[in-house]
């Protein structure tokens, strides 16, 4: 195993210690989640867990949790969840992140806000001061894409629709586009936030403010180091 | 022809002179616009209006529109509308509406925002003070719907979910749900605007705020009379 998959390794088994027997878990996707679940999994076989269930944000996830015996829901059969674990591509100093790089974010997103506990899993190269240097994902319908991508450009905003391998738009699990933004870096995430919770057209974005509660950050040098929200000087998102 | 069609009527004749030849028009759907749409044809015929291009939000509409020999074209085939006229379920004195109740409001305000003008045309029966008393849609993801619900009702929002004539729920054309709304007067909109803008699973919903220009009321004694937004004393909405 190379230095970085141990990385890995180490913050899942961090994360995997957070997760508390018989509640109900939410897992997120990505290669750190991998590790968490076969850490998760370690964990249970050593003293089972009796989870009261689990849902996921991706089939990847879901196949790979399956494939260790555990039983996964959807979200709609829950009320809410204990505990999500998840990565994310960017996380500021405030623990605010960009995410859905991979295309689930208002899945990812509605998971996460209907959990009591939202731990994200990175290592240090997600780290930024101020989020940016990542495409920000906005999903919107296609009725009305193009107006929203000219809305975009006119802003400033760098908007290019997510393309497939083949050369055709990608499309959602719910059957829209996704327009990636180049964003430069914000200070003041909030802003673009509700700039784009309030365009017609936008079913959701990878803003997700205030939404970590716990950031469990892999370090270069091998160790674990744990950020807390209510922790922060917090100054406003 | 009773009274409230005649008055209908003539509501819509003034509408159908707003009409720039050449434009792109817009066209909501409603029993008002029914006979805009007619009052259109009319004027049509007697002096071509050669329209650019014409959108609109329902199929109805669509199908009246074409029988008169118009060609009707999808909104991502244009770039803006000059002219959208469309009825409203309620009115306040700040032109603010609730609009949906057919189910269409995702696609009706994307077509709105989309428009340079927007006129809408109503009996005065639709007129409050502030809005209230039509239930507001909101149209949700099925995946969240049920935490939307919840939620909704926490607030104090008397959430029910809109329901077709076989009692299983309505799908919109998105394939999505529509929740309604049992809201009292609103004061401020926009505060419970911002809410439903930044809850995640919220599509769209039916508060249409700053978006008309021009209200057309067909008044019980037979006269139209016209508001224009930009000469509101304005509060905040």
């Amino acid at each position: 195993m190379n230095e970085q998959e141990l990385l890995k390794q180490q913050v899942a088994a961090s994360a995997a210690q957070l997760v508390v027997p018989g509640s109900i878990l939410g897992v997120g996707t990505g290669s750190t989640v991998k590790w968490f679940i076969s850490e998760l999994a370690k964990r249970d076989r050593l003293t089972p867990l009796n989870l009261a269930a689990i849902v996921t944000t991706s089939n990847r996830s879901k196949e790979q949790l399956e494939s260790y015996g555990f039983k996964v829901v959807e979200l709609a059969d829950i009320d809410h969840a204990d505990l999500v674990v998840d990565g994310a591509d960017r996380v500021d100093d405030q623990l605010n992140g960009i995410k859905g790089g991979g295309g689930a974010l208002t899945l990812e997103k509605s998971v996460a806000v209907n959990s009591e506990k939202n731990v994200w899993i990175v290592d240090e190269g997600k780290l930024v001061h101020h989020l940016g240097g990542f495409p920000l994902p906005v999903e919107v319908l296609p009725i009305s894409c193009e107006q929203n991508f000219r809305q975009f450009e006119q802003a400033g905003l760098e908007p290019t629709f997510r393309q497939r391998q083949d050369g055709k738009r990608y499309i959602t699990h719910y059957g829209n586009y996704i327009i990636d933004l180049g964003i430069s870096p914000l200070p003041i995430p909030s802003g673009l936030a509700g700039y784009l919770d309030s365009t017609v057209g936008v079913v959701e974005h990878g803003l997700f403010l205030d939404i970590c509660d716990e950031l469990l950050i892999a370090r270069h040098d091998g160790t674990v180091e744990t950020r807390y929200r209510n922790q922060l000087n917090k100054i406003p998102s």
